[in-house]
């Protein structure tokens, strides 16, 4: 089954705005198996919109649109679409009490026009809006569909898989098939070498889809299976994670949609173990990182960024000759780092990172990129040297994505 | 003058890409001030690609295209336009040997097929491209032009305006105005403010187009003149500008592309000062932000990110019982924090952020997002209370933008 997406809007055109839904709905349609004909966007315009549809319902079965639903005059979709189908245009009792309680509730005036967000074309099935006054609806004609909903991404991405979705699984049977998606995060490993590590195992021969999608410095690993057999889809599933887990385990950090930070967070807060974290390269990316997790001062203490040689051995303890002797982007440097900022601040744990971020300040040595990540517990310190070829704010993700990651070993593997 | 844009490749119709060629051209165009007739994304296949090019071609002067330019079979844009236009398919010498010139100053292996991307519809004019082996071209018919160049955004962004743009302005010289622009940054209100606060300003009469451009927590004012006489752009866009500045002065940070983060680190460099950052509810997100900019290590001593009570206390001498009577959050923890960050760190200027992100931690007294900013020299403690009613991460990423804002006004203002 071929989809055809339609999103209307001046400020679509005029590169005001960035159209985020083509591609979110695109995915969607992917997941379901469904192939995209064409994706356009056009103007507010009536006789541009009426043109579109017509070419893109030539060539699908189903055109999805979004935006143009508001209650203001340049908001023309849904007229533009009762006149292409030769529809009159109705008031739905339903949603205009609704939307009346909404913006009572919201205490917002109500004015005359917000009636017209309750006017649709004859017939149309209307889509519930959970998060906004536009509702959506779809219209029929010769088997095919034409469904529309808003262009406020927080209001499309609930109303396509609460609303579009499971009408066009209602009306195109044949098409409906059962969906199961499994994420794999992974850390440390390129999309081409995964490429390459899995390229012997046979998905297609599991019952399984899979994509990849990189997410700097991440690599997302999707599994997708679509079955007329919910039954199997688990078991399929399972089998296909299993091949994947055992062929690339030390890259995966997670499954799922948790984040590094969340993860760590997590384990540091089960565990009841404080951390305390001194940033040299990384420039406080780390801590930022940390504290977007809400209820991080659980355990986090504090977090140093000792930018200065000064700072490294005042707020640290880092001895100035050794500093002198070895660098302050050395093995050396980056282990007292992490001992300092832990037994300074009485916490259980001490993380460190000492690096050169560029984009100058390297040597044949050490090079830019050159990054020293340390962790002490009291007992014992590691550290571990890895290099960035990424640009200067890359080499900083990169360099807090790999502290964040050994701090995960740790609390998992002890 | 009406542009089309259409975009190759199934990375786009199957979601997996963000397509952000279509927004940055579109843009680029309304900039030319010529419209956009339709904007429209398909698959790598031929049949589709020819309809998508006749839809758009008859309602446009010119199309442009961006993909499948790439040495690999799936890559099938060159020749589905030759065919489409009817035109055989050519080697261009010229861009062979540049190419393989290419491929030996990188020392990557020339292969058979990448002679592919030398050849070109006959008759095409080629685009050069200066940072990757895809050149684009363009193709007439009818007094219309098609112009092909790279998805790649970091490609097609450097060949729109350097070969596009200068190809389509020569061929369609009525169409072709001088054009100049300014971007006014303003941090502090909001896009509905501005508007409100510059209604009265005739700036057509000016000759000038406005624009505004959110990007949080900043709002981008661009002030656009397109004149067929290159001499009274400069006086238009100085008096439209000085009719911003005058309302706005408080709240415009800067002019250009500059962040905030590179002017505070310019005023420290050039006066040479030193900067010492103390950070509770931004978590280390303004030494981030500041060590972002290259050569940051010469102002930015160190930061300490405050989280626990105990850290406020142990690193800044905040007294405990400050911290009980007042709060964490309160003015004269925020003053402390800057006083005692800067004095220990012997640095001239002490700046700490103290506040509530949320979700949880508010009181009707200090609800959720009240954040205290300060900034201590010496001489004198300056403390701002600002309140955000953001999310988590949006309340870190405002309440370190008004701390580096104050930074800067007290580096211009003293």
């Amino acid at each position: 089954m071929k989809i055809a997406i339609l999103t209307i809007g001046n400020e679509l055109t005029s590169g005001k705005t960035q159209d985020t839904n083509s591609s979110f709905i695109a995915r969607a349609m992917e997941t379901q198996g469904w192939g995209i004909s064409a994706m356009t966007s056009v103007g507010d315009d009536e006789g541009t919109i009426r043109d579109a549809l017509d070419w893109l319902l030539a060539r699908s079965s189903a055109v999805i649109v979004t935006g143009g639903l508001g209650p203001t005059a340049d908001d023309i979709t849904t007229a533009a679409i009762a006149r292409a189908f030769g529809l009159g245009l109705v008031l739905d009792e339903k949603c205009l009490v609704h939307l009346q309680a909404r913006f009572e509730r919201l205490r917002i005036p109500w004015t005359e026009n917000n009636a017209k967000q309750a006017v649709f074309p004859e017939g149309a099935e209307t889509i519930f809006n959970p998060t906004g006054s536009a509702w959506g609806f779809a219209v029929k004609k010769n088997g095919k569909i034409v469904a529309v909903i808003p262009g406020v991404p927080s209001e499309s991405r609930r109303m396509l898989p609460e609303g579009v979705i499971p009408l066009l699984r209602r009306e195109f049977p044949d098409a409906a098939q059962y969906i199961e998606t499994r994420v794999i995060k992974l850390f440390g490993i390129s999309e081409s070498s995964i490429d390459q590590t899995l390229k012997d195992v046979d998905f297609a021969g599991l019952g399984v889809c899979i994509g990849f999608y990189p997410n700097f410095p991440e690599n997302r690993v999707e599994l997708t299976v679509r079955t007329p057999d919910a039954a199997q889809a688990a078991a399929r599933l399972e089998k296909a994670q299993a091949e994947v887990t055992r062929r690339l385990k030390k890259n995966i950090f997670g499954y799922g949609n948790d984040t590094i930070e969340v993860i760590v967070a997590r384990l540091l807060t089960e565990k009841k173990l404080t951390l305390a974290v001194a940033e040299s390269c990384t420039g406080g990316l780390i801590c930022d990182r940390l504290t977007d997790v809400p209820g991080s001062s659980a355990f986090l203490n504090r977090g140093l960024v000792v930018y200065s040689n000064q700072a490294k051995t005042e707020l640290l303890g880092v001895p100035e000759d050794v500093l002198k002797r070895y660098g302050a982007v050395s093995e050396e440097t980056a282990r007292l780092m992490a001992e300092g900022v832990r037994s300074r601040s009485g916490v259980d744990l001490g993380v460190a990172v000492t690096g050169i971020a560029g984009p100058s300040g390297g040597s044949d040595e050490k090079p830019v990129g050159t990054v020293f990540v340390a962790l002490a517990d009291g007992r014992r310190t590691l550290c571990e040297k890895c290099s960035s070829r990424w640009d200067r704010r890359r080499t900083k993700v990169f360099s807090s994505q790999q502290a964040l990651r050994m701090l995960q070993q740790y609390l998992t593997e002890g």
